[in-house]
């Protein structure tokens, strides 16, 4: 029995703008190896909840589902040892730890406060009233008031990738020659905004943006090939 | 001939500051290369002359002179190959690169506004004046409008310490179960506004704490034993 992967939708099937579920789907093509992804909404909670969790990615490899991205990603690379390794070894792994809790705790609460609105524009109307209940809570201002003057803040925010500028503009992955799971936990935040969002967040310019284009075009365009505005 | 670095001082030759140098000797001791340090000041530019930079460290290895922290560290663990390694590997060494640009362009820029009169306090006599002027220069403002409310800022500065927060949460090292250079290249920030302020940045009970504890007592005390305010 092949591999499956809950992976977040919108009301489009094939529109899928998790961050988290984008890091696996390029460490799974990293590995070689293929999944079936089956669309999930914030309302399909039952179809996961045997798996004891309520968020996505969920990936069920031979029937054990495996939940959480840093961990599924560890999964894979002791699961499947013998493909293309995702870390590059023990210190790697170590190493990479650092990029997933600064893409959780940095990066994405900045890109956030840029594509919310797009997010909650494109999901399934069932999905809706959850969204902007739950996000509004944790935020403490509706949806509307958190986006607002986006656009003011686009320079401090790309400012602020100063350190993954110099980091790329100094050699073509953050993993070196070739990619490791800390480009694609860090691309999963753009490729999010990509696929939900007409807000472009690069200037064509930067080399960070020549970097999201060389992880747009890996494994035969996965990712470009998606649904996305930019 | 043994090594040599040069390395940053105070008025007081022990006062030894730089985040930089503090790289260096750590990465050294990991080595387990011994070094002679030098005391050096700003106003020393004709000491390394030689070597065409105008910064510490450099490092003097058998007359052969190394310039700038990462160039350095590379230098060390490709000569010192049979030595325990500051990376971990190829793709540890790729990995590294982020959190030299991240302390560089994130941590160090938000440290100087904490310590940088307390740094000015403490520089040698013939140092005060060019440090004053270019400092000023860079920044805009005197250094004391830039240090001025400084104990308003502390708790944003910790906020902005999550990702490494979560991190040795997770593990005691960056690197793992042992620090790996990253480890030295991100405690060399905290290691300079130890040496040069009494300004206490991280709480005590923080996890960032720990690991800074962690490493000041690493090496026999190596950074512990060195001059500093907490």
């Amino acid at each position: 029995m092949g591999m499956k992967l809950y992976d977040l939708a919108g009301a489009e099937s094939n529109r899928r703008f998790s961050p988290f579920c984008w890091r696996i789907k390029l460490a799974l093509a990293h590995k070689g190896l293929e999944v079936e992804t089956i669309p999930w909404r914030f309302s399909d909670k039952p179809l996961i909840a045997q798996y004891k969790w309520e968020r996505v990615p969920v990936l069920v490899d031979d029937n054990r589902g495996v939940v959480d991205s840093w961990t599924i990603a560890n999964y894979l690379e002791d699961t499947y040892g013998d493909r293309p390794s995702l870390f590059g070894g023990g210190a790697g792994r170590a190493l990479a730890r650092f990029y997933n809790q600064w893409s959780d705790s940095v990066l994405h609460p900045a890109i956030s406060r840029f594509v919310i609105l797009d997010v909650f524009n494109h999901l399934d109307a069932r999905d809706r009233e959850y969204f902007r209940s739950s996000r509004e809570a944790r935020i403490g201002m509706t949806l509307e008031e958190y986006s607002a003057g986006r656009e003011t803040r686009l320079a401090a925010f790309r400012q602020s990738l100063e350190p993954l500028r110099q980091t790329v503009s100094a050699q073509p992955f953050l993993g070196g020659e070739t990619p490791l799971y800390p480009d694609y936990v860090v691309f999963g935040g753009f490729q999010w905004a990509r696929a939900i969002s007409p807000l472009v967040l690069l200037e064509a310019a930067d080399p960070v943006n020549a970097w999201r284009e060389r992880l747009l075009r890996a494994f035969d365009g996965l990712a470009i090939e998606a649904p996305g505005y930019w």
